[in-house]
């Protein structure tokens, strides 16, 4: 698809940063979605806003197909570059350019992983708090882009409630900021809010303001073994509802912390024989007897659960281990077997019916699942494993089993995606969540936008 | 521009719902913008979705402008008919559904008054904060498309934090849902938040889905007399870098406080010749001995300024008149003289910088002017006051004036208006808060949705 004067223009623009290498292109052909992988033709890494807006511009006259690349760690297939054409590396706008303390703001390139950036801020006792499992290489730019959540989202909220302000390259070249550096905003249309989670498919975004809070000086972590995997879904919504906000909330499955222990070497959980499920709770803030009330409110509810001895983390390196624990489900899964994974996320009241719901799908067309996840936030990760499972079930028959567990999410105030994004993978479900109309809406948005369709293209739906 | 075969339809449909009399029309030519008034062709009162899905569909087809209109509360003209033909009054959506404790969400209509909607809320333990000073007769219909903030914001956020999923009738007579019933969500560009204080040009709202959080069980209330006004702003960015996070932070200055007392003909605040200003200080949350030592905290900062006696509202009742006080400020002004608004918002720490900024432009032009606002956000309402300036002055060099305020406000990070919307009056000074990129995307946007420009036409922006 690209013309070699077309890789002239590139490497005459960039140099030694645009690259046909094939390790480059390899590099770049995929993310952390399942085993997908699609070559682009060539790795560009631009340097500055200018040099974006000059490719974008010639992009755009060409026609040329270009994906916004990030530290890759999507579990959609959203940097995939699908039409080949241009993966366009953010890696070089790694600066975090000022940490405005009187404002308790930071304005941040897109490039800058998440946990250095939460770690620079902490520096100043100020909080950024959206951490998605993978925060120790994930981009920001990433999370913006696909809205990202992690655990403390249940009580902090996601990506999206920290952007106040986006730097964004058009399609045409032209630059834009989408808002203002301010707390509040009723000034016309809310571009940045529609940047956020557009998942690269409408600009390039080049410099990100964020708002932090300060940050909790203390927290208590508990793991609770629970004998019924329903009793821990509905223990989530009973803990909110006596008032208590954790600022984590999370479900693991029996199997889903067995094949963790496993992968990393480490069963010093013990977890026995009938114990189905567990939920690591965490509680947060400035003052330590407070918390210490909150758990004690937190066991009162749990008194109603049958539910095994509690373990409370004793120290800073316990705490570490249970989230390196929870942290690392994802991967250990991933290693274990062949697998596909599903963001689903509902009313968390409606947690222990989408349980339910996904374990009969899965006696239905013979698959078994691990789940686990942002219980409190109701956003279940459903990990569905191919064990003995055909290739032609897995090929034909899973996309069924899919929409049928879809089908149910939706049907209980959910929706198909709470933090992964739709990205490649989950976008033939959008007609679940979506009528003809909304979906028509999303797609002439992203007309004006990018008429020409070189963004990002057929991510999130056909255009 | 209606004829009487238009209104004959309308009469078909909604019988004695569409009136053409005077004083129905009288009462939807105006909010509390000014002294504004623009007589639309007909009030219609419609009762469900479908009724609403008709008229749109029929306004559509002949071209008709429908201007959306709630409690009539708006402070930048967005209720105002400004080409006559339908005013569509929300006020039969007066429903609450539905009160889901186990989810911790409401479903409402739009014409539910704000402060109803918390009270019903507020008996199943449940909040719902932001609170608008019109809360006791604004719509939350008004406060989603204004994207409403209130003194409650500056802790827990403003309107657009809640909104969870809305249905909305198009133009076209459609009627969509724009998301899912979650508390994360990154499944296709965010139609909901593009909703959200878009000023009824996109679509008509119909239901609203809520988030509610806990509500508070305690809270503790200051008045602080400063001797210098801006000391008073310079406090308030000094109170968050001292890590407390406020449920309320206040400014008023002298004149507001004084002439608020003399509207309510209450004079139990003493204001002593010297007070320059006024920061109203509430801390909330669950633990009284928590507040206690965030209001240590807040004195400790206090010391490092010029303050004279702290008053600590020691009664629920003493609570309520300062908030009464506080809440009465803008119709105090309004009812004092012929005055203009404005709505700005800066970063909070810049706030010292707008306020001398502002008094430097009134010296400039000879206007006197009375700000106050919610400090804590950044957000000042600035009332220009028409005083001794001539009509001459007051109609062609005021916009000067205000452009000048707004150049700086740009400068100093932030934009046109933190909570009250654009609508009709500040739809000339887009320009300085965008660039002509920006605001061309909003009116493609706009385009997409309301591609014959029949609702609220001509409001954030000529089209």
């Amino acid at each position: 698809m690209l013309t070699s004067e077309h890789i002239n223009f590139f490497k005459h623009l960039l140099k030694e940063r645009a690259s046909i290498e094939n390790e480059q292109l390899l590099i770049h052909s995929k993310d952390e979605t399942e085993d997908i992988s699609i070559l682009p033709g060539i790795v560009l890494k631009p340097k500055n806003v200018d040099e974006i807006s000059k490719i974008l511009t010639y992009c755009n006259e060409h026609k040329l197909p270009v994906t916004p690349s990030g530290a890759r760690t999507g579990l959609s297939g959203g940097a995939i570059p699908l039409k080949g054409g241009i993966a366009l590396s953010m890696v070089k706008f790694s600066r975090i350019l000022n940490i405005d303390e009187d404002n308790m703001q930071v304005t941040v390139e897109p490039g800058v992983i998440t946990q250095v950036l939460q770690e620079a801020v902490k520096e100043k006792g100020l909080f950024y708090p959206p951490d998605p499992a993978s925060k120790g290489s994930c981009f920001i730019g990433g999370n913006v882009s696909e809205n990202s959540g992690g655990p403390k989202a249940v009580k902090y909220g996601v990506t999206n409630e920290y952007v106040l302000n986006l730097e964004v390259v058009l399609p045409t070249g032209e630059v834009i900021w989408t808002g203002a550096n301010v707390l509040k905003n009723a000034t016309g249309y809310n571009l940045t809010q529609l940047m956020v989670g557009s998942e690269g498919t409408l600009g390039i975004i080049t410099k990100i303001v964020l708002k932090l809070i300060p940050h909790p000086t203390t927290e208590l972590l508990m793991l609770v073994p629970f004998f019924s995997a329903q009793d821990a879904c509905t223990a989530v919504a009973a803990i909110f509802k006596a008032g208590i906000t954790p600022s984590a909330l999370e479900f693991m499955e029996r199997d889903a912390l067995l094949w963790t222990q496993d992968f990393l070497k480490d069963n010093s959980i013990i977890i026995q024989e009938n114990h189905a499920a567990h939920l690591l709770i965490e509680v947060d803030g400035f003052n330590q007897d407070v918390l210490m009330e909150e758990c004690t409110k937190i066991m009162d509810v749990l008194a109603q659960f049958e539910t095994d001895e509690i373990l409370f983390a004793d120290s800073a390196s316990q705490k570490d281990k249970l989230w390196r624990l929870r942290r690392t489900v994802g991967e250990a899964v991933k290693s274990h077997s062949i697998y596909k994974e599903e963001d689903t996320v509902v009313p968390r009241f409606e947690l222990p019916k989408l349980l339910a719901h996904v374990k009969l799908i899965g006696d239905k067309f013979g698959f078994k699942s691990v789940c686990y996840g942002h219980a409190g936030d109701g956003n279940l990760h459903v990990n569905i494993i191919k064990g003995e499972l055909t290739d032609d079930q897995w090929e034909n028959d899973l996309p069924i089993a899919i929409e049928e567990i879809f089908k149910e999410v939706v049907k209980l105030g959910g929706t198909l995606s709470g933090e992964h994004g739709i990205g490649l993978v989950q976008k033939p479900y959008m007609p679940l969540a979506f009528s003809a109309k909304s979906l028509n809406l999303m797609k002439e948005i992203k007309k004006v936008f990018d008429p020409n369709n070189i963004l990002n293209p057929d991510k999130i739906f056909n255009f």
